[in-house]
């Protein structure tokens, strides 16, 4: 409980690497790059921030989510962190440019991650994405996808049932399964080898993907490898914290224990005592 | 146009039965209640305001659904309105109390309106509602209904995916289908002859529900109801217009123009211009 409370509370005099890393979303599925982070950097320490009092981004516009952006960024700068992690993929899609060019710490988003992944995947075939509708329509998956590999065959499926069939805790049956078949139908006769589950609630239906796509495609989420570019990022900066167990300190704009019911589904375990903040209204 | 414009450009030196009466919902639903009051009362102006950066409502918090509604609600005092219609379930189901007290305007909720529809369609049997976590969870309707009639069977369903499939536009077919089954199947076991359709949203789905459920089943929306309540209110303090046509004013908090784009759907027509305003944040 010591290390977990001293997460949040680094001031200016706190040496650089020992400041904790700022993570948000703009609701719960961002604690699946918490957990990856976690698995990864035990040593550091976390503060995650969940917009649950404006969630869902998805269907908001590029100038809502701007601003949303800008006020979770600030939140966590407040609170001295040392690097931010974006770790929704509506944010990462549609502000991430403006955050870099209006702040100086270190920006990592979840969408270049898991381009990466679906890169390193491919057996230079077609990849697939699934997104929100916001995240889909900006095409930055897309145009990243076809930057590095002119050859590749893209396909993007808005999949908009999903975020609220996870929320709802509604993972697997026959609603699930009939869904998913009119989402990943077009994707699957398309013959991709690899899709990106670009929406951090998404990892939470691969059982439910993998029965319908077939076990010869790679389902990518960016949690792990946004993990690891975190890593080489403090490294290469030299802020790395070596020593010592991390602690994590939570923050939610709506509904704290509603929040720490589902926290376990995208977690995996129990996240711990959950504070309620608001932001900018 | 002219009747359009002067919609909203009433002042504190504008005869009382000349201001407008204000509309608020959490999003784009509440067009179906403006859609009767424009049928039942058509020399009326209009304000409606949708607060679309923060909707859903129906799965928030009651501290922020308070807060919420308040902003809307000295939205429209601000803009001299004579009456407020809360045309949000969840709204009247969870604030409608604290904003009787707060606020000297005749306030009409679409929860009241429902169980006096209800009271008068059920032939003594049982009653089923469908509404939004919150508003199924706030208990208003069961206990209205309860109190007014102690001997009635009261059976309430939340159904949290029908809201999110309203605005996809996905009224009808398999997966719809399937999902009524899945929040209506207990209901229709339990014999009802009502159904209350708690949720502007509802309304959209009824040819479906009709489907599921069988012609011998009254399904009741409060829009109608809603209007008829307004009218005897209006009439009782002397705040009827009745010379003229009336017009309508619509402000979004968030992407106007895909609003303008879904608002046919709840309203039958052309709503024409939607604004973009902020509140609170």
């Amino acid at each position: 409980m010591t290390s977990s409370n001293q997460a949040g509370q680094s001031d200016s005099s706190t040496p650089l690497n020992d400041r904790p890393i700022g993570v948000f979303d703009s609701g719960i599925g961002g604690l699946t790059v918490v957990a990856a982070l976690r698995r990864r950097l035990p040593s550091e320490h976390l503060i995650y921030l969940g917009d649950t009092a404006r969630v869902p981004y998805g269907t908001k516009s590029a100038a809502s989510v701007n601003r949303y952006a800008l006020e979770s960024a600030l939140f966590l700068l407040n609170r001295q962190v040392k690097l931010i992690v974006v770790a929704c993929n509506t944010v990462s899609a549609v502000a991430l440019p403006r955050l870099r060019n209006l702040l100086s710490v270190p920006l990592i988003g979840v969408v270049e991650p898991g381009v990466a992944a679906a890169l390193r995947s491919t057996h230079g075939g077609a990849i697939g994405i699934i997104g929100t509708p916001s995240t889909v329509a900006s095409g930055a998956y897309q145009s990243r996808l076809s930057a590095a590999n002119p050859a590749l065959s893209v396909l993007a499926k808005a999949c908009p049932l999903l975020v609220p069939m996870a929320e709802e805790g509604r993972l697997d049956g026959k609603l699930v399964d009939l869904t998913l078949r009119e989402y990943l139908g077009g994707l699957k006769r398309a013959s991709i080898d690899t899709l990106i589950l670009g929406c951090t609630h998404y990892p939470l239906f691969k059982p439910a993907i993998a029965k319908f796509l077939g076990a010869s495609i790679s389902l990518v989420d960016s949690a792990e490898t946004t993990a690891e570019q975190v890593e080489s990022i403090l490294l290469r900066e030299s802020l790395l914290r070596t020593h010592g167990p991390g602690g994590i300190k939570v923050f939610v704009t709506d509904a704290p224990r509603r929040f720490n019911l589902t926290a376990r589904r995208f977690y995996g375990s129990s996240i711990g005592a959950v504070r309620k903040v608001t932001l900018g209204d």
